[in-house]
């Protein structure tokens, strides 16, 4: 998808919105209310996931949903409102994969302009190697660097993430990704 | 505030929505639309802007808008769909100081929970000390750090990256800092 679809009706009152630069200085256009000048602003999503590690091995996500069912992917999801960034990464942890862990520090940083989203991902240490994957997920397993299915990744993101993840590991030393995916 | 105002109408087809749980295995309730079954999302935005240095000095706007009218804040607002984070830093960053900058790290990532946001700072080299305030701004200078109207700065977020800013300056090296602001 590219972006939201268009805003039809008001939040506020449901009159038909137009979509018009407002009277407040504002440069963009945005959905604004005829009727009760509410207007209506959108701006991007944030997706919040963990590298799950245990030992030389890490955590995918067989996806039992679209997009990108059957894929491969990191747990991760939207951020809601209520948590912080690293909360909604371990959320989404527990959500997708049933998997217990210990989150470490904020690894990636990503723009997905074409989509609007940023996705960031922590990485987390496993507590456990069992699992019990939610509704979303066909199947939770670790893999070894070598096995990683790299043809089989359900976003750009998640391989980029592993990609820094597995040169940092060999580096010996890990630190902050900021990336933009076209 | 506290995060927005409720949504009392479907974007889609302008009928008054219910708040419940959707019918998709969704464990959150959200607005609903009795008529299109339309889910509607609230999620977490992101405040981007930048630390603009000009040797041993920092740009500050005092601002001309509410929030926080006449308090002084780094520039920084609302990431808009089409851009980086990066990109809504500087874009934020000429709207309100005119000022010419060349991107440097991300530098603070901090979760404001209550309010539902993330700001995202980057650290900026100024290219010139003249600046070009737009309606946003009253006023825009800059500030040595023993200067710094600590007591009338606009927001927690602007005074937590200050302080990590002049703390890694003394010790001479600059990092990624993560806080979460109750």
């Amino acid at each position: 998808m590219n972006f939201r679809s268009p805003i039809k009706h008001c939040r506020e009152c449901g009159t038909a919105v137009v979509y018009r630069l407002p009277d407040d200085g504002d440069t963009r256009e945005r959905a604004v209310c005829p009727a009760c000048h509410t207007v209506h602003y959108e701006n991007p999503l944030n997706v919040v996931g963990t590298v799950p590690v245990w030992g030389e091995q890490v955590l995918l996500c067989k996806r039992n949903i679209e997009p990108r069912k059957g894929k491969w992917t990191l747990p991760a999801g939207f951020m809601e409102l209520g948590e912080t960034t690293a909360e909604g990464a371990a959320r989404e942890t527990d959500e997708e994969a049933g998997a217990q862990i210990q989150m470490l520090d904020l690894f990636t940083v990503m723009n997905v302009v074409r989509v609007g989203q940023v996705h960031l991902y922590y990485r987390a240490t496993l507590l456990s190697d069992r699992f019990n994957p939610g509704y979303e997920t066909q199947e939770a397993r670790l893999y070894h660097e070598a096995d990683i299915p790299w043809d089989e990744l359900a976003f750009r993101t998640v391989r980029e993430t592993l990609l820094c993840f597995f040169a940092d590991r060999r580096r010996g030393r890990f630190e902050l990704h900021t990336l933009d995916i076209g």
